[in-house]
């Protein structure tokens, strides 16, 4: 947990952005696996955690009343029976001071509280659930029907936090390279153990338990697979053979909360063959590209059209497109290799705040986000800030049914050969991700520089 | 997965006894961490799983339609471009015919269908969902308020689900060794790799990793901590240090969703120290007493009273507790130090059918569970039958909360000696849980036997 100096600080200001009205987060359940009692690792939710810095414990809410400036958390206190089971837990009061909040009640006064404020006429301000539970709490909190829930989302508090979380200060980025160097130790272990006869699920459990080594545990699950080509396989029992081509993308998250998210693609044997390498040397081409031109005020969909060019200009001199660069960009042709985004911002959350809107934490009203194939899956458009965090992952994906079905459609024939692509549809898939805050002037690599080059990643596999 | 035939007879029986009526079983959906598309690992529910044999897959619905006899799979195939992200998945007609289902529907077709059953009088059966967002959909598909959901449940399925799913068959017999196995791979693991100056999270991570590696996952959060005196205290970033005692409640679930749970107590450094070797020898002679009584025909909760009972005695040997053992147990003074139950069943959910009631799964109309502490605790009271799967894990805990709170109370003075339990409020707790199944005449161990005796432990930590 940071001092408390920076929840009051953080509450402060969403107070001073919102002005009137309660704000209410509710923290997350336990999430059931196959019956009420045998859990998930539990995750408390983001902004929660945001503005409390309280993790690790269910069934918890924070109000702010800013009417009465007033900051509640409503908890329960273990009971001597429940210790039983779990131990010694802090009582609530004492976790409310490490962030500064002054006033705990139990739980069972949260609804009467609710329920008087809302009819006194104050604004209830509360963000759209992502789980079944918190939506049904809600809505019996509020006395609304479910469907009214997310109808009932507050627009201004979004777009509050949204302005906060995304500027990252520097303890968070502290917390966040953290997470990053884990995922290097992640990755390196991937590189360094992947070897034909071993499934994807044997290095995967390596890594997870590498993350959880480091006190968190994953931030989302591992793809880790010979089918690189599919944009979000995880790892399954195939077993991994000479030739094949690994993409592992996976990342940790801290005991804060904080995430690290990196990509490497590494040969399953000890080197890359030709082929592999060339398309890997487009990848990073692309990667290096909109790295080099990330900086406050250029806008993050533009770099995505940069690399995405790099990568059609790779694909031209090997063959496989044709025709000119920035008109195949501009027409979408790229999209048959580059189906998804070139990356996202980063935090509390892998994808951050995704439960907040893309379009409020990527977009702006006068940038929207594209409905186009390709682009609507560009989780970030808008112009970089000075400390914004923000994964940058070109690929090429070779993925045989698109290629089938694009072909037999006529697609993109101006611009895609796609009788040299026959070659590619067992090739798999290549991307290439880092993550980066940026400065003042241009952006930082996180965390400690990971083999990057086909020539680094073959002698760290081979070392 | 099994052959078709193991389904369809499932099915047949359940038919039969059931008679009529329409039978729905949810199958699970992704359950999101902390944003709506990202998940916890995908677990199909028990029952949908022991019907079908489809797992891996969210958002089905199985329905069995016994009045007009038909089997119906309601699930979408992926579209193309859900291929992209996911590759290519099995149509729903080839896993229909994996299982022996005819029928394959889409899923929204679903509402329809059950809406003019509903409305032709077809009684709906349905177990209680035990995670929200299928309560949420039943409510939806049957047009009832979410308060009803649990009320209409079926009593009939309950009873008939518990009736199949208790007695194991032989292939499922293989299938739940092969998930203990991989629980003693892990046990074995975490023996030799136990040190002092090591985190209980990096040890857990590791037989995580040994789980994901056998093709499966973890059944459960892992148990594994210096704290073995609270009962379901998870792994934390606390280090080992030479003389704790460190407790490992842990178990692999395997591909086709069935589980294994075993519990061992072992020295952080090479040996016991002789208190350590006293208290274990004392949990180990229940153990051994419990095990060697499992019978078709025996009550499970008289085996948890016989465990009880062999504690007490132990106890009384070391000075702990006096006076007379049945007297002791009657009382219930043992719930000093054992509160829990001596075990429970295990098959396709680790506490097998938790979700269908434990009144119907470990109990009888003749055999209520009490609502005494202790006994309460205890899942399964009733006579066992041959091909049940039980565990079986008494266990000695010294919860320094409960001692001071029982010794202010002057609760059971006439049976514990509280002057000699203050050397043992920082002692911790001793487990030793194996599984069997019931045969004919007794039990069989599963899996591959495990060191269990304090000498074969350390041996196996010092090899
Ligand atoms: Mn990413
Ligand atoms: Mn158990």
């Amino acid at each position: 947990m940071f001092p408390s100096k920076t929840y009051i600080e953080r509450r402060y200001q969403l107070k001073k952005t919102l002005k009137s009205g309660l704000v209410i987060f509710p923290g997350n359940a336990e999430s059931p696996m196959n019956y009420a009692d045998n859990w998930y690792p539990f995750m408390q939710d983001s902004s929660f955690l945001y503005y409390t810095g309280i993790n690790g414990i269910p069934n918890l809410y924070f109000l702010i009343d800013i009417d009465n400036d007033r900051d509640i958390l409503f908890g329960n206190d273990a009971t001597p029976e429940e210790m039983v089971w779990t131990g010694a837990a802090a009582p609530m009061a004492d976790l409310a001071a490490k962030s500064g909040i002054t006033s705990v009640k139990v739980v069972n006064e949260l609804e009467a509280y609710v329920r008087q404020k809302k009819q006194k006429g104050q604004q209830i301000h509360y963000l759209s659930p992502y789980r079944a539970d918190t939506k049904i709490r809600l809505a019996e909190l509020l006395g609304i029907k479910l469907a009214e829930v997310d109808k009932n989302k507050s627009v201004n508090l979004i777009k509050a936090i949204v302005a906060q979380r995304e500027i990252k200060s520097d303890e968070e980025l502290v917390e966040i390279e953290k997470a990053v160097n884990t995922t290097v130790a992640m990755h390196t272990h991937a590189i360094k153990n992947t070897r034909p006869g071993r499934t994807e699920l044997q290095i995967a459990g390596e890594l997870q338990s590498i993350a959880i080594g480091g006190g968190g545990n994953i931030a989302f699950p591992i793809i880790l697979t010979k089918n690189g080509q599919y944009l979000h396989v995880h790892a399954t029992q195939n077993t991994l053979s000479e030739g094949d081509l690994v993409l592992c993308d996976c990342g940790a998250e801290n005991a804060m909360g904080y995430t690290g998210d990196m990509t490497r693609t590494f040969p399953a044997g000890k080197k890359f063959n030709a082929l592999q390498r060339n398309v890997y040397d487009i990848v990073l081409n692309a990667h290096n590209s909109a790295v080099a031109a990330l900086k406050p005020g250029v806008h993050y969909k533009d770099l995505h059209l940069l690399a995405a060019k790099k990568l059609v200009e790779g694909l031209t001199d090997m063959g496989m497109m044709k025709g000119n660069a920035d008109d195949a960009v501009a027409a979408g042709a790229h999209t048959l290799f580059f189906q998804c985004g070139l990356g996202h911002m980063m935090g509390l959350d892998i994808h951050d705040m995704e439960n907040l809107g893309e379009h409020y934490v990527g977009y702006t009203p006068d940038l929207k986000k594209s409905t186009e194939f390709g682009l609507k899956s560009l989780r970030l458009g808008k112009a970089l800030k000075e400390n914004f965090v923000v994964t940058v992952e070109p690929g090429l994906y070779f993925n045989p049914f698109l290629i089938d079905a694009w072909r037999a459609e006529g697609k993109y024939t101006d611009f895609v050969n796609y009788d040299e692509l026959e070659k590619m549809k067992n090739f798999g898939g290549i991307r290439v991700e880092e993550d980066f805050a940026i400065t003042a002037s241009g952006s930082r690599l996180l965390g400690k520089p990971l083999a990057k080059t086909p020539e680094a990643i073959e002698e760290l596999k081979n070392s």
